[in-house]
């Protein structure tokens, strides 16, 4: 059940997708040089397949568990943790003001590709963390900075995100925990949250020395919905001035949710201020905690389209390995009787190529999205707009064939697919929450039909879909496919009402995510006949013609579910739905 | 976490798909008159729902337990089945002599669809019985029939198939059971079965008096693979000549697997002859138990596709209430600032509405099949080969629409579908196997592109293919596709290898699944046009345009894949595929 860290496809995509080399020329990004990049690769590859990858079945057979407040997990996630710290794959993207090396984006989603291959629950720690360092990063006061970012960067204390209520999900605004200005005492001048938030992940767990929560909660006579909202930083004990540990705040983890799967994550409900006493500090403007939220939220989405691709790798090397080994029936037509590795017959071997091809599609459009936004924070508006309209790509797609991916690997197992004992049923059950959370696939692609379609007054996707034409001139299913996503783009915009878009959005979205994938392949293909990877010179040109010849003409299927507008599905009134 | 049986549209499929009145008019399924028919459809499905359903949730939580080699079912169960004992359902399509009610297959069809929808695991026990009543009604003696038949007509005793062995699965041929005769005593004359069985479902449990065992073993000096093996019948308890029970047999469940869902459903290690005192009968002639195999492999094939069905309307109620309860966000455009049902959003609609005419497709086609096997059973050669190319279409598409189906009934649930309180996760997990069992969906398509494109030298295939594309000229995107699933039958017919025939075997059953069960929505639509179902008029053509516009071309995007060949696949060595 363990695997080989994607090592050599990682290296490629990080050169040739993303463009390394290149963001390495800046200032900023000088550090990335290739022996740097390498040792990153190889060494969290090494270090996730050794120390957490082991961790994964027991993470899911016992889970987290909540006794007496304390979250408990499984043994040996402790340790993993506190080496993870100390080798400091926590801080590689971080600012180095506060101890982090302050590379590329890039390749802070290959230290959480790896993590997330060997042990997708548990890296869900190291990727809520980011978020909260990124919300003080961007949106702190230096003292709210100083006080909490060296540790955060160093993963000495995690952090979490605080969105969600019942009545809250999708629709972030509707939140009700409150925040009051506390007037005297010790904490003057901060502020008393009081509310309940569910689905909070890694919400309580004794990994971390410290858990820095942050909050969305409304202030005093603040206007309604989402410009109502402002955001906090609630640590679960409280930092004295000298930076160590005071008292425990008035905050606590009142039950965990039993999920279909990432078990060894715990999913919190978290509530604050039982007592009237739970302290947080505002970050940022009152009011703007939403537009606070928004700045991450980028990162974070393309770190959960990230859970594709190591799903879809975990789950190929797996059913590949299995497919291998099991002896099954002789070859069709072979004339031969002996019974063959099922990896032999033709339709298992459809499956593994198919597994593969996808797996590697995704992470060209993962390292693309990652590049482009490394481009856009040196300054590249052209690079940013790319890297946003691919975000919502990457998240969507790449968590919807993460999970097709992890699908077709139990198919290959066959019975033992279903039986628990084997874990690829696992994957399959761990992959399903990411088309979930951090923004449900539907709203990803509203994000596209909408804002993305919408930038630089439309300009921005159309000059994209014209540079990813002109580069496929020569790739018969991608030019045509282009063709396709550019007529649905001027259907949408020139004739389409906003239901029209959103009624099609879906479908758009996984056409414009193939396209994406397809063309960065093609320069994965290409840059590997040049000589770019000998050790991938035999695979990488199959498993790109397998997507453009299978995958593509697929997606263009989806022309007419993309154009077909939203007349229909108000044709029936909703109570004609029910049963 | 109760649903309204869909009654009305499984009428309409009766009488449109399966065409049960045109089946009344002969003698032998004369009982079918329409009052039969209707009382049958609305009496199990309320007994389903009022019953069954209520154990679904309890079944997957506590699920089946082995305990001092007795398998327990949580409480409910045993009432439940005694009950359906009670009211006749287990015996409609079994033959009068032995206590059956022999109306058509069609209506066995319903039985297992309303039973399914209400509780998919606990249904395996009654699905397994008609297979074990089948094996026996066409393959075993007269005394075997006297002995077995009426008790597992009247659901008193139950029935299991024993062929997967841990080294024979999808190669049953490859099975080391064996069957000595039994010389001397009591039981000389009999066979004496040593071996061990896997997956056995219901192989173990109380809620019957007895279990049938129908069990694949090789007698001694069998030829090797699947032409020497034959097929006996093992009760659990011995039966007296006067019908009553004996002794125990000498065989035992060893163990249960730990599965992704159906919990509920004990998967059992069977393990015969410990003491070498196992006994069985033969059933038909020696060697020929493959054969007997198939013939209920058919009907056991339409039967899990039918499955499909089942967790597609189940899924499809469950996500829609849900949907129109939720309140979550302002109507996008609306200006209205007031949040409404997510049922309300576009994106929401077109996921309530895909699973709709998903499920309905589904069943459209299930019908068709059971009628067309009706037909066959009357002696209508044609309807027979139509019947027969339907089965792996309804199986496998039947089988990965459901889990779509499902799949989409998590998504419209948000994180709660997540959850496992919602129950939403339980129909997915559950919905998982039946890609798998009773031939993986892999082994549907070769069956298609070999024994089913082959059937009449080919001319049954094609003469179908006219027949849908003459009924569909006036709907463009079915006419299309019927046009392409042509082409790429040419092209497997004339051109390709078998290997390429493999490759392209999985896209190409979808692509006719769909083709078939839209021909057939076509027909339902029509139907409802003039009358035949009042309390469809509304939703139906809104549904079937959605599959006739959306659903339909999707399925032609497959055609590249369909006839893609196999030379990409085996360009690679096996070895080039292991990381």
């Amino acid at each position: 059940m363990t695997y080989s860290p994607a090592t050599q496809d990682q290296l490629l995509a990080i050169r040739v997708n993303a463009g390394i080399e290149e963001l390495a020329q800046s200032e900023r990004f000088a550090a990335a040089e290739p022996d740097m990049v390498e040792a990153i690769v190889e060494g969290v590859g090494q270090f996730a397949a050794g120390e957490w990858a082991p961790l994964n079945r027991t993470g899911d057979l016992e889970g987290a568990k909540l006794e007496n407040g304390v979250v408990r997990l499984p043994d040996g996630f402790a340790e993993a943790y506190k080496h993870y710290v100390e080798q400091g794959w926590n801080a590689i993207a971080s600012p180095g003001e506060f101890g982090g090396q302050g590379l590329p984006f890039t390749l802070a989603c290959n230290v959480l590709e790896n993590l997330g291959t060997a042990n997708m629950a548990f890296n869900l720690l190291p990727m809520l963390s980011v978020g909260a360092i990124e919300a003080l990063e961007h949106h702190g006061s230096r003292e709210l900075q100083e006080k909490y970012l060296p540790q955060l960067v160093s993963g000495a204390w995690s952090g979490t995100m605080n969105l969600t209520e019942p009545q809250a999900g999708s629709d972030v605004g509707a939140l009700r925990t409150t925040a009051h200005p506390i007037e005297d005492g010790e904490h003057a001048g901060k502020w008393s949250i009081k509310g309940q938030k569910i689905y909070i992940t890694w919400g309580e767990h004794e990994l971390a020395e410290n858990i820095i929560h942050l909050v969305l909660a409304r202030t005093p006579n603040a206007p309604e919905g989402s410009r109502g909202i402002s955001l906090f930083v609630v640590p679960k004990f409280h930092v004295k001035p000298d930076g160590s540990l005071g008292a425990r705040n008035d905050l606590r983890c009142v039950s965990i949710e039993h999920k279909l799967g990432i078990n060894a994550s715990p999913t919190c409900v978290m509530s604050y201020g039982d007592n009237g006493e739970c302290v947080g500090e505002l970050v940022g403007a009152e009011n703007r905690g939403l537009a606070a939220m928004f700045t991450m939220m980028n990162n974070a989405r393309i770190n959960v389209g990230n859970q594709g691709v190591q799903i879809g790798e975990r789950a190929t090397q797996q059913a590949t390995d299995y497919a291998a080994e099991r002896i099954q029936s002789a070859r069709a037509g072979s004339g031969d009787k002996q019974p063959v590795a099922i990896l032999e017959h033709p339709d298992v071997r459809r499956m593994i190529l198919r597994m593969k091809a996808l797996t590697e599609g995704m992470r060209a459009l993962l390292y693309y999205t990652a590049g482009q936004t490394d481009r856009g924070t040196l300054g590249d508006e052209a690079a940013k707009a790319h890297g946003e309209i691919c975000v919502p790509l990457i998240k969507a797609w790449g968590t919807d064939a993460g999970t097709e991916v992890a699908s077709l690997g139990i198919q290959v197992h066959g019975g033992m697919g279903y039986v628990e004992e084997t874990g690829a049923a696992q994957h399959w059950r761990d992959s399903r929450i990411a088309p979930i959370y951090e923004g449900t696939n539907g709203i990803q692609a509203a994000d596209l039909v909408t804002r993305k379609l919408g930038l630089e007054g439309g300009e921005a996707l159309i000059g994209f879909l014209e540079e990813i034409a002109r580069d496929c001139a020569e790739e018969p299913t991608l030019f045509a496919l282009a063709g396709d996503c550019a007529g649905v783009a001027r259907w949408m915009r020139e004739d389409a009402s906003l239901d029209d878009k959103l009624a099609g959005s879906v479908p758009f979205c996984t056409m414009m995510a193939v396209l994406v994938a397809g063309w960065q392949l093609v320069k994965q293909r290409d840059a590997v006949a040049e000589g770019a990877s000998p050790a991938l010179a035999t695979t990488k040109p199959v498993t790109v013609r397998f997507f453009l010849e299978r995958i593509v003409p697929e997606a263009a299927g989806l022309k007419a579910s993309a154009i077909a507008g939203a007349e229909l599905l108000y044709s029936l009134e909703s109570s004609a739905l029910l049963a």
